[in-house]
């Protein structure tokens, strides 16, 4: 079975190796009519883009991702056809001998190992199709399920909620300030941040690396999105985001505090304990999930590898590499996030004998 | 899109009602040639099953369900045939009318409200579809699951790691006991369970409930399974795991404590903080997941619901309902985990042009 | 990849085997909402049942089938919940002892050697899953979606168009007769069915069978059915219908005779060459299809068959097998027929960013 | 759902229209480790083009595809990675403006109405997703399978069978030549093509074109690939041939000359009357079916046509169109043969606990 594909009525495949010639993705399944330019999709991959400003290029990688991306099909007159919408991203300034030492090493934390047991052959140039590359086409498809969610009056925001031990204020909380989360290098919805800017200064000359976690809140869901058994919107959204390379935990709404709490405090019909979801499908209160990062593996500093024959050996990872992925992964778990929900958008349709009628007025 | 099917390879639908004539399950994609009896599926049924002893009826149910399933298909002389293998579980014992008062009042926590937003239509006598009571048809399918893991090696092992603030001895501590889970009504691996006694005699005591964590750990697997990008191993074990009712939180190793790691600390090639999972494909290391479970929302302590036509009411549960839901999953916990682990096992036929060499000798 | 599975939005899943305790299905994808009981469904499969008349005695199989379903999950108070629906049909009056002889003999035009080799274990008795009885399973899914059709304003009929060589009138022709189709038990749409019934009463004492023609009409589509490339009406229609054992042909429109027009011809807009159906989707024109079967294979002739072990034997089919199989499958491809429009009405409801209007007023 | 994808472990997904930026496919399951080069592509992609001799240019089309086509992903060093396969082909010489004057108007035998009446908007030009050109995205994937078939041991051939009443000799006939095939522009499989070329040059002086039967015949195939039910290898194949746009009819075998056999006439096992597909799955003998394809609906001669306002107009087709278009279209039968055989090879890999050994020694 092929597993490349993510999503059912809008199911989008991605395709490329990280020092290929481009990454890209094919939509099928985005209907026909829908406003859509190249410059709505550049400027949500310009989001995942590292190098914004000097906080920024404490969290950049080795390559200079100009990313423009070229729509090869599905869009004409400035509308969607209906028919699959590919999108392709040129790999440029792709420096493969920066990799040529790493050949028979398996960097740790990576799939490197895991990769050859399972085919037997690998690009190892820059992680191949394990890269974080490949989210720049999971962004694109993104950019136009966002565009779908917002005819539907759905937003999606997302925040760096924690960089190590250092936490952002609650959302809800006087000093949350949602405008400050584009204005600073790490996502933070916050005016302060220096606390934060000096752990990634640290880290960054200690060669080291931090784990962070992501706050995402969806806005404007009707009540009934998602399915009752298997196709739960919170399994799905689970799923979306443990697919996003670092990630290694998802809590929903309350998380794994509610399994600290009484039933009496939970079901608390003023709280949304539930992060808007109840039996899987969406109750019309705001989506609220986390995704936590671990700490990006490629670090300057020497640590123990195994190599192809086995023996344990000192590498340093070279090049530039991104101290706390969390904040450039924000636009990557938006996009997951997007395509989950235009692909429940369009599953309600199908619910009923008789369509519902929505709020605009057509059924 | 029909959104009751899981897995793609060893692919499961299930069916049913909590008070309709039966729940069931269709497996397809089961190899030819498994041997299987129904004992063993009654066998995983009864691990599900409340009332085994004392302290089990703390954490019983208002139904006796003494689940004998029946295998309707797919089996000939012992062996599996290859063809889809049906399974029901006739739903014995239904008291439809305890539900009557509840017809129009929204259970907080529960689907009922976004049932109705969805379909429009519902069946209301114990959640319906949404109740707990179609994981018995979960159960039945990860047997059969199970034990084509073991034909290849594969052991699955869960426990009640936490029930609210109680938690049990770490694996690999010197008091976590393997043999006590299934001794205990809670699965505790311990052989001191006073505390967890106590606190679940007091909750229902009170008519109040608790939440808790169960915990996973799978050996024996090969390094190889799981696809590099959408599916992942871990992503699927989080589809798997939140597909659970009551499950709002998921990690794989070291999971949200990563997000407070250095990348010196988490790399660390001795640790198996990854989980066994690199880059969405299994190392080879035990495989180490974790669920949060909420609370269960049926409680008997009075509390507010809505009423489908708005108003705040004050509702009392009735019934014997969980005080904990936590050990009482587990065996679904282990079923998803099984359905998953087949489906890859499967899947990891179709990675290479020539199959790999297995341990046994077959390719 | 498992394959029991048929469609997409309206996905249908079928189980058993010939001998086995029952056959049945799971709808899944059947909207909330849809007024269905089980007589309605025993109707249709009285339909597919031989018996009727003398003449039907005539198309019997060994296997007096007095099918009732039961039907498990997915309706309440007479309505689809939008949950999976559950249909069994028990096996009765199965005589294994039949089959006892032909355990190692490879029957002709039979899948007995096909599926030694590609499974390596087999259910002999009756052809096991591989046996026209699964067809039961699809008839009950085929009525429910019928059920949904008529509420969408859509008719099916189908009729046998050919018995060996004898040809009924065609549709429009003056003696085409619309209500004789299921009052003969050849379902000619003629008052004159002496020359068939002559033919298979022929056949019956010489111990041979025939093949014959289904043609199959659906009016009250809507244009707009059908997907523009891998999706097309009629190429779902050429599977569904092939995917019934006895079929080797299948024609959309003017079929095999367009390969023989010129363009000038086949254009005329007057006409209906297409079938209904222009680059896979539907124009509003009746749909017109054909179903070519094959002649029974089990015949009470002595004929030569592969034995297991290579020898050739010589073998003679006991029991009362159809002489053409043709008018009993009429509601197999009538139910195979439904399944993909239902399918189809449902994709037709993602196409567009904003729904089209549809004749009932309902978007 | 989508629907532009087709196939499940071997799953190709195409994209584009006829005068967009491009066409192209991702090819998602092919395994690692298969060698592949761009040539070998290319290769077949020429023999899709037209204006090979004088012949060819009688079965030409108005734009001069010189396609070249460009590997994004997937391989590397010259073998594939098991990862997806992305190939673009650029569209070159895409003259709109031939189509200005048809914006308004639906060509019969087009996709034009369907497509108004589905979407609500349309790219007119050259019949955007619905044009034949997409069908190179199909013979790209088809390379890649034909590749992994050969590895495999699976070879198919294709030929023209009949151009309206002008048959070829039959397969196994003393004047059968298959050397000739590709010689000839018709693909017919004789040295005496002279019949075939006066009646294509007549109805290109008048304006006017035929339809064309196609056969293929398959060799090397294992018994055991395809489902016993819904995947059945005659019903995928079904499927296949009609989602070619041309194409009206299918026959597997015998096909519809079955229909008009005894029992005792078609079970003869020194006949390959099944087209070596019995019970959906394929017997080891060579696999023999059929496609018909209309008349090309494009013609010169003037003729009825509908406007979208629904008016009657007479319309003459501009551009230098097929006459036939059944030999051009024989490499796109040969490619959806080989998406189909792939699938069903990988497939087959699943059916057993036990892997069964195959003639190369490897299970």
């Amino acid at each position: 079975m092929a597993r490349n594909t993510f999503g059912k009525n809008w199911a989008v495949t991605t395709f490329g190796e990280s020092h290929g010639a481009a990454v890209g993705c094919v939509i099928d399944g985005c209907p026909a009519g829908l406003p859509l330019n190249t410059a709505e999709i550049n400027a949500e991959l310009a989001r995942r883009r590292p190098g914004r400003d000097g906080g920024a290029a404490a969290v950049s990688t080795p390559r200079a991702e100009t990313d423009e991306c070229e729509v090869l099909s599905g869009v004409y007159e400035g509308h969607t056809l209906g028919t699959p919408i590919a999108i392709i991203i040129r790999n440029m300034n792709t420096r493969s001998s920066d990799y040529d030492e790493l050949k028979d090493i398996y960097r740790p934390g990576h799939a490197d190992s895991t990769w050859d047991a399972k085919y037997g052959f690998r690009d190892y140039r820059g992680g191949g199709r394990s890269s974080g590359r490949e989210t720049a086409a999971r962004v694109a498809a993104g950019a136009v399920a966002k565009k779908f969610l917002i005819e539907n009056g759905i937003t999606i925001l997302g925040w760096t909620e924690s960089i190590g031990e250092i936490t952002a204020p609650d959302f809800g909380a006087p000093d949350f300030c949602e405008a400050e989360i584009e204005r600073n290098p790490f996502r933070l919805p916050s005016k302060d941040v220096e606390k934060a800017a000096a752990l990634i200064k640290a880290l960054r000359t200690e060669g080291d690396s931090i784990g962070g976690v992501v706050r995402c809140r969806v806005t404007g869901l009707p009540a009934a999105l998602g399915e009752p058994v298997f196709g739960k919107l919170d399994a799905a959204l689970a799923e979306a985001m443990l697919s996003i390379g670092a990630v290694k935990g998802f809590e929903i709404g309350a998380g794994f505090a509610a399994s600290r709490l009484k039933g009496s405090q939970n079901n608390d019909i003023n709280a949304n304990h539930s992060g808007g979801v109840l039996g899987g499908i969406s109750t019309g209160a705001p989506l609220e999930f986390r995704a936590a990062f671990k700490p990006v593996p490629s670090i300057a500093m020497e640590q123990q590898a195994l190599s192809k024959d086995g023996a344990v050996r000192l590498i340093s990872i070279k090049g530039r590499h991104d101290v706390c992925i969390a904040p450039r992964a924000l636009p990557v778990v938006e996009a997951m996030a997007a395509l989950i929900l235009a692909d429940f958008v369009l599953e309600q349709r199908l619910a009923r004998v008789n369509l519902p009628p929505y709020a605009d007025g057509h059924a």
